[in-house]
């Protein structure tokens, strides 16, 4: 079954598009509680049971979970994100893995096969600065989701992506000078986001639609609204994970432009906002499950006041 | 000790500025040969006896190693990453883990420990279509190497990299308009590849130099030798990774605008070429590590003909 096909799916039946982020960090602020840590005497099943427990307590209120492979790196428990997969699909939840991988050839191929075969997740995140050598081997898994990254959600996004480009295609280093000497307002700059939303566009063109959307998806941050609302425009087939909801400060308002007037083409993700709420409120650590879970009910409805599902 | 200064140090010692890949692969015709995938009956032993084998026969010849991260997810054997990079680092090799990891953030922070701290690489590739969010974790480490793409050997590089964009600084949605008629053929429009050396460069104005280099390196592909010659002069304090020697078709002639007159400025890797040569010569498969030895002598002498080491 395609991705996409299920997301809907479950979408509808759940009438949620929230995504909870699984990233567990063991220190700082927002962290695992301490009962857990204490509990359990490895970072891989401290992990573990954390994500457990907010799956067990939540998954009949969210369509998908996005653990952030990046944690799992860092306390070298890739076996929680293995088991935690495995866990979330027994619950029948989908899972995103964030991993934005990128390379060329056998390299982005093994990407492709580690991502999809060995964690089998049903989607993850990739970023296409290399072009469509790098994709290409993740487009090779039809059923599988992919979300590529267009305009990310924190400040220095604009460093890069927010660059007005001009896409002159295969144009040789010397037909440069000749370039500049047609420049005029008539030309179209472009900023580099939304040329990479336009390859998107075009890259997902004769890929297979369920609800109008395929399995080729962008990301684009929910601290971006005015973005958001020209991206929705550009990647018309495109589902968009917007993260940034939350702790990074958007809301439901920012959200919106996301989605379709049947309140389709887009998944809201929270991580810290929800994983660990109980920081933040009235819950006790211990109970930290039905902080998410009370995190999540908000969200969604809070959400829902602005979409159509 | 500073990655760079280690780099330059063994660079001269050795006389060579060849890095050899080790992206073990067990299929294919570029693979690991039969002989040991029948001894071992794992991929990780298969893959570590594979690496070390390779190691003790070249580490004199050679000043650091490039693994490639995503083959050892695929097998599902980091620990033969690991362990690679401690044997390399007995034979006082350096290591360049090849991750090209991109995220903000904690997520960033995460990457930059699990390169530095659980990998334990001396540097590691970057991918900064994020911003400088993406690299200040990696700055944090003022002792390690980053290199940060800039312009890759792949084909479809051009399909983003080779965008003609312009860096109106700052620029509002609403101030768009205004810079569109501003458009003339003084402005001075340049490559995405170009505008992202150039911030390279300005990121790595204030760090500490060693002989003239920083341990903020960029990745420029030596199947474009005319952009790394124009690359060579941006970031004047960067040491280039030059991959797409070899396998990917590039010589001596194209690698040698990388380097200084010093015979400094660059490493050359090549992964496939080094590490699969007893598929293409006449060396039988049990004689993978001589064949290796054979293809770094043949490919240093080759480059040393191009430059004054």
């Amino acid at each position: 079954m395609s991705f996409i096909s299920n997301l809907i799916t479950v979408i509808k039946e759940k009438k949620s598009v929230v995504c909870m982020g699984l990233d567990p960090q063991l220190e700082g602020v927002n962290r695992i509680p301490e009962c857990l840590i204490e509990q359990y005497n490895n970072p891989n099943d401290i992990i573990l049971n954390f994500n457990k427990e907010l799956i067990e307590k939540t998954y009949d209120l969210i369509p998908i979970i996005k653990p952030q492979i990046a944690f799992y790196e860092k306390y070298d428990a890739l076996n929680a994100l293995k088991e935690t997969i495995k866990f979330a699909h027994k619950k029948d939840l989908l899972v995103l893995l964030d991993s934005k991988r990128n390379d060329i050839g056998a390299t982005s191929e093994a990407y492709a096969f580690s991502n999809y075969e060995v964690f089998n997740a049903d989607a993850c995140t990739i970023n296409a600065y290399l072009g469509y050598d790098c994709i290409k081997p993740f487009l090779q898994y039809e059923n599988k989701g992919k979300f590529i990254l267009v305009k990310t959600s924190n400040p220095s996004s604009k460093d890069f992506q927010d660059l007005f480009s001009l896409n002159l295609e295969n144009i040789s280093n010397e037909e440069y000078e000749i370039a500049i000497d047609k420049l005029n307002p008539d030309l179209k700059l472009k900023r580099n986001y939304i040329q990479m939303a336009e390859l998107i566009q075009k890259w997902g063109v004769n890929l297979e639609r369920y609800n109008d959307y395929h399995n080729l998806g962008i990301v684009a941050g929910a601290t971006f609204p005015e973005e958001l609302k020209i991206l929705r425009k550009i990647v018309k087939n495109s589902f968009i994970l917007i993260p940034g909801f939350g702790a990074q400060g958007a809301t439901a308002k920012d959200v919106k432009y996301g989605f379709n007037q049947e309140g389709l083409g887009a998944i809201v993700n929270s991580s810290r906002g929800i994983t660990y709420a109980y920081v933040n409120n009235k819950f006790k650590p211990e109970k930290f499950a039905d902080a998410a879970k009370n995190e999540i009910k908000r969200m969604n409805l809070e959400i829902k006041k602005e979409i159509n599902l």
